[in-house]
């Protein structure tokens, strides 16, 4: 067994970065079913968009230079001679000194090249008053301006959210080559735990909580969750139930049992589950510091600690960074929020601090207070809604600093 | 028909929170499948957790007091008496003059108070050399500590996030009382809308790209969705058909049709929907402004603008704070992040303006940089991760203000 120093934080991202191979698998889907799913393929615009001269405000088509000049107290006069109906081709181009009255959305008549808002106009019986001068262009979308047809629409590796999936319908792309999903398997281990449906625990019997909390984060994330059940303090079973499910599974969770007791053989277990093995054993963070990542066969298997907020605080940091990595996101920075603390938070240098907060807004401004308590207490995780970092560098924050804070979702 | 008067997004605000009635019918479902569901019920902590005295290390429970004033140089000595084992009960109970091993999780013995850490000891063959005095209660979560038997868990109107699924699953509260979550229908409208199956368009016609986004969105928050389809621009067929759609689903989403052109009925049918009606007809907000909100016979109507970029903004903020207290989550402050602008972005007073941003991280920092654009473009929306509120008092922000951001999700 080679013998392992403690990473830092970012070590550890680096690593992961370095180690966890992207599931290549694609798979084709109708866009409906597209939603966070990551885009495997480039994709072009089949089409302009818009594919006709569209006017941004309800208002008149006009030949721009025909308003120049023209102000409230000398307002210019054009005949209006007719109006585009939606969805429909003008009937007639545009001529010298006439405007024609053009709805949000509408096609431009040929010969017009502006839109003059209907509130800067006052149509009197044919005889259209103009308040205010347009310039070419003004009010009105070119051909193409927002999609050009042959151009890159979204790149391989493009997360689908609601916009993409827009842009994808506006070009009557209504099927997609996406990277197939991970599927996440799940195995508690510890002679303590029992399944959370036993009624009445025994005396030093705790239920499963931490498979409820990961399953939960992995569905919520939107990846498929598959509970392995609960294997008691053997290493052989432990050993069998752990292959047998990364078998069928491309990521496999362990939870418990990864302190440095004397029962510990969690990494013996994870390193014997394939090459190349495990690659982080033990970061400097607090809580969670008996971490293990292995990759095992391209199959990412993580080590969670057994304490319930340790193990949701890891499973947010490096869980979610290698499930994404996995699904084909390269792990970038984490998007943050900034608070400012109500209370010193001490801490040690040398060590990454996270310490959970409750949100709360005051006067325009966010605050994080501070939860403090043992990081096996399930009740600071219900009260709080992010936690904050503090650098290993840190002493610590003085209350009244801005922090940045990663929110539990 | 009344006379509206365009609102402020404060007063908007306000009038969701009065009008907007939650559902209250409630379901009962499997723990497994309650993530985002929110609480029906009250739910009392049914056990003491933890139901022993548990150790939070790896370490050696103790008399407390029998450490008193033992340092590095004048360690303190022990008997050591054994091993308690995880998930067990403790063979014995602890005398004076002696100390058991306890791992992380384990049970006290009758008779300790304390654990002192494992590194924080030798054991010199039964003899336990003690370098660090403990304080009674140190290193262990004592019965009730976390949650106390009796004592209210989660309160009705809880949303549950996967940590409060850890904490019923604890208890092996394995089934829970949620309110029923709203389905929400849409319907577009226009001439030039069609499908997004349509293969060749029409020129003039666009095809139904808000249906896809507004549905991703629907989808990504928790909630049904019910695509009603498009109607044309016949006032007799949309009120027919928007009615026929709003008695099927909890809330309607009518898209389109809501500028102030000729052809705008969008209000009246609104309207005819129910009473009370609609309670804002324009809010001061670019872009977004011909915003419909109405409420009719308890399930909410809103009539978005057609433009692609101003509807979804439109939805996030209002669309969401409605949903989420239609599902009996009382709309409270939206959670933003803030950046800082790359340049300087103007605004006018008297209007709340949402700008889309790219969010990007340099120094540790996060920068918002505008993406300027029509408020017809999908392009735009494709490029932002969120928006930047310029506040309706305000002439704009300057380059390296920091501004709230409301992140797209």
């Amino acid at each position: 067994m080679k013998f392992f120093q403690v990473k830092s934080v970012e070590e550890t991202f680096n690593l992961i970065r370095e180690q966890i191979q992207p599931i290549t698998e694609t798979i084709k889907i109708p866009l409906y079913d597209a939603l966070h799913y990551v885009l495997a393929e480039d994709l072009v615009a089949l089409e302009n968009v818009p594919d006709f001269r569209r006017s941004t405000v309800d208002g008149y088509a006009v030949k721009a230079s025909e308003t120049f000049g023209v102000t409230e107290s000398l307002p210019g006069f054009l005949h209006l001679v007719g109006e585009v109906q939606m969805g429909k081709v003008p009937s007639s181009s545009l001529q010298s000194g006439e405007a024609m009255y053009v709805p949000t959305g509408g096609m431009l008549p040929e010969g017009s090249n502006a839109v003059v808002m209907i509130e800067h106009c006052e149509d009197m019986s044919g005889l259209l008053n103009i308040f205010r001068q347009v310039a070419p262009g003004e009010n009105v979308i070119s051909v193409g301006e927002d999609m050009e047809k042959g151009h890159i629409l979204l790149e391989k590796g493009t997360k689908l959210r609601s916009q993409e999936l827009g842009a994808l319908a506006s070009q009557g792309i209504i099927e997609v080559s996406v990277y197939r999903k991970p599927v996440i398997g799940y195995l508690s281990s510890g002679d303590e735990i029992v399944p959370i449906e036993a009624a009445k625990l025994s005396l030093g019997e705790v239920r499963d909580m931490n498979g409820m909390t990961i399953g939960a984060l992995v569905k919520g994330w939107g990846f498929t969750f598959q509970y392995g059940g609960i294997v008691q303090d053997s290493r052989e079973e432990f050993e069998q139930r752990a292959k047998e499910l990364l078998a069928k599974v491309d990521c496999l969770i362990v939870s418990g049992g990864s302190s440095v007791g004397t029962k510990d053989y969690s990494v013996e277990v994870i390193q014997s589950l394939g090459e190349p093995g495990v690659f982080v054993h033990g970061v400097a963070i607090k809580p969670g510091k008996p971490t293990i990542l292995s990759s095992a066969g391209n199959k990412p298997v993580i080590g969670l600690p057994g304490h319930p907020a340790s193990a949701v605080i890891i499973f947010h940091l490096f869980g979610k960074a290698i499930l994404e990595q996995l699904n084909g996101l390269p792990y970038e920075e984490r998007r943050l929020t900034f608070a400012k603390v109500t209370k010193n938070i001490p801490s040690s240098p040398g060590r990454t601090d996270y310490v959970r907060v409750r949100l709360f807004n005051e006067n325009n401004e966010w605050h994080a207070e501070p939860i403090f308590g043992k990081s096996g207490l399930i009740s600071t995780l219900v009260k709080s809604e992010g936690m904050v970092e503090i650098a290993a560098r840190s002493e610590g924050v003085q209350k009244g600093e801005l922090v940045p804070v990663i929110i539990f979702q």
